[in-house]
């Protein structure tokens, strides 16, 4: 049982928080049977945080999950927040297999999806 | 002759600059033929500025800038700033035609390619 958690920095916009869950949404109904459970948490000023979304995952049964996020910078929190929590997460649920994927950013799409806004 | 520029927020960290340069670059192998110059600029923190991105594309040239934002939430920057600074190139330039892209975070595909990063 696997889960993706899409982690993103979070705003004191709830509009900016929302796209973030639709965008979970839209991963979900893409699902192609590699994950069970797809949600999202916020590294600050929206709900869940990282911790409680990893301890929500593996309360539902899962016992891989993996940590996505929806970044497009590597800066402070892609290079050291994120991976501490996830180090942290580690060590408390020693049980649980907890990976990092790379960032948004590093994805080698990005320039043409980038072309493609242009043509609307 | 038409122009594409790729506009970021900007960071205090030369690297995140560098990455958006690099996209850029990215974007430019691409090139599909629509755009004679492909450059980027940033709202704040970096140079040049999105007023002088406009002006370095026309100066070479061109008399259509397609303005394209790589921010992934719709915030004041990408509701209000840029926008503003569109409208004021417009003014500045009535012999030019400014058009503003959706802003990366609306990409259709945004889902896919995130889901995509998980197979590395």
């Amino acid at each position: 049982m696997r889960a993706l958690l899409v982690v993103a920095h979070g705003s004191r916009r709830a509009e900016s928080n929302d796209e973030v869950r639709a965008l979970t949404r839209q991963i979900r109904e893409l699902k192609t049977g590699d994950y069970e459970y797809i949600d999202c948490a916020f590294l600050e000023l929206a709900e869940p945080s990282i911790p409680d979304g990893i301890r929500q995952c593996l309360d539902r049964g899962v016992n891989e999950v993996t940590v996505l996020p929806y970044f497009l910078s590597a800066g402070r929190h892609v290079n050291e927040d994120i991976p501490e929590l996830v180090k942290a997460a580690r060590a408390e649920y020693p049980g649980a297999k907890l990976t990092l994927a790379p960032h948004l950013g590093t994805a080698s799409s990005l320039a043409q999806l980038m072309l493609d806004l242009t043509e609307y």
